[in-house]
């Protein structure tokens, strides 16, 4: 099944207890599509300035992602900079160079109309409306999104949870959207405005599954070499939405192990900067690591 | 087989966003053997003072909660008066009346002395090293802490945890002790002192069972029901060791299951403030949120 992602494409600088990068690949849409690619080919939409290097596109094709969608445009890349000290769950924004990504429109080729699956990374919720109207039929629409977008559009975003099949925040963003701190309450708030499913992601500690009868808990597979979690989310969602790809459900039990290798693939991604983990890892790696995954979760 | 717990027996005044009680049974003791109760006979070991209203203890007597270790003594009974708010992870302390807990010195009756399972709730070490003292052949021993003696008396805590077969923190402590904020490897870290498995407790993000080979995560149960999180660490303790208790094995499986088991008796007492819940929950309860929670946890 056809897999889009439209997010950002980035150059990060980074600085964890572990090292750091200066000006390093990442961005949503690179971290999703990595991670998917796994499990299904992907399409990306995206835009880059004149000083992205074509290497980076390669690497990308090589992994079966199209790049079709990867707009060049006058300018300099997206630059994201950010430090991250003890237990690493949120990083301090240090700087946000937005160049480019400020004219970002989320235009798809004509080649991604048929897209069955559409990701919505974390962007203007103007940009994900978009994006929906312009997909023909699709089977699955999962949406992330950020504390920005709760407190500037938050009326677009509560149009936006209307058009999603599953909605994707992190702890703190679903406590501020609903006003809840009990997140499997605040979970089910958020189902009344639209989604199927939302998943929250809580970091070290995991995700929560919310659908209107059932609950699952992901924890984080327990790696003990967290080196920097930038990108960790948007991996979990590629793997997520690859595995959905790949399987075709989209029951409970498809949502349950798909969240279970997002899990897999985003503790694969934390144990290195940019996407080092994911360029010295194949299928066989995640397979085995889901199978070590699965053996400790059962009694 | 036998289960022993010593700790505290409280009256705590508490507030939380749903509501509040004053100088409402509490304690860790009690905590403890009323979640231990659903699984098995408990021993308990504590000091209250001549304020320390008789029913309490025959409730406790009702469930097959042996106080013959409870002594009673001059002065007032423990107090403890906190506070809650937002996501309730953390109480914030208001007042610690110490009493009669300060003369505590963890005496053992004569009966007490065959006891095989031994919990050693939150204390002074020198009291937890007294008790293991006293016990004639422990077939296990858990200690629980807190930062207090984790700044205070490390080096008895770490003399303590030589002795024990297992260690209980929450996320916090065991970043202290360790000095690492990975919490899988701060756990192996900690078993390099002596016990053979330690549980990280991580409040409405469950716990962490690190052993030499092995991690297991137990999400906490999704309650949308959350009122008062005191105890919570305690009932999740007494759960574990009933179940331990009653089992008869100690391996990793049997410790999986404990766990699971002291996951879901924590998610039920906090449902209501002080003892309430417990109070209305039979067995059959517990079996059945039990099964759900499998159930939801499976794919």
């Amino acid at each position: 099944m056809s897999l889009l992602v439209v997010g950002s494409i980035a150059f990060d600088s980074v600085k964890t207890p572990y090292g750091e990068v200066t000006d390093a690949l990442g961005g949503s849409a690179v971290y999703f599509a990595y991670a998917a690619s796994y499990f299904t080919p992907v399409r990306v939409v995206g835009v880059v300035g004149e000083d992205f290097p074509e290497p980076h596109l390669d690497a990308l094709r090589e992994r079966d992602i199209d790049t079709t969608g990867v707009r060049r445009a006058e300018g300099k890349t997206f630059r994201w900079s950010g430090s991250y000290e003890g237990a690493m769950n949120e990083a301090e924004t240090l700087e946000v160079q937005l160049n480019v990504l400020g004219e970002f429109d989320g235009k798809l080729p004509e080649s991604y109309v048929d897209s069955e699956y559409v990701f919505l990374a974390n962007g203007p919720p103007a940009t994900q409306h978009s994006v929906i109207d312009q997909v023909a039929s699709p089977k699955l629409v999962v949406a992330d999104t950020m504390n920005h977008w709760i407190t500037y559009t938050r009326d677009e975003l509560t149009r936006l949870l209307a058009r999603v099949d599953g909605a994707v925040m992190n702890d703190a963003e679903i406590r501020m959207y609903t006003g809840d701190d009990n997140l499997p309450r605040a979970g089910r708030k958020l189902l009344e405005e639209g989604p199927r499913f939302v998943v929250i992601k809580k970091g070290e500690h995991g995700a929560l599954l919310v659908t209107r009868d059932d609950f699952f808990s992901v924890p984080a597979f327990p790696t003990t070499d967290l080196t920097d979690p930038t990108g960790a989310g948007d991996s979990f969602a590629g793997g997520m939405m690859g595995t959905l790809a790949a399987g075709g459900g989209t029951g409970t039990d498809d949502l349950k192990r798909a969240l279970t290798y997002g899990a897999v693939v985003a503790s694969i991604n934390v144990e290195g900067f940019s996407l080092d983990r994911f360029k010295a890892t194949v299928r066989d790696d995640v397979e085995a690591r889901y199978e070590r995954f699965r053996s400790m979760m059962t009694f």
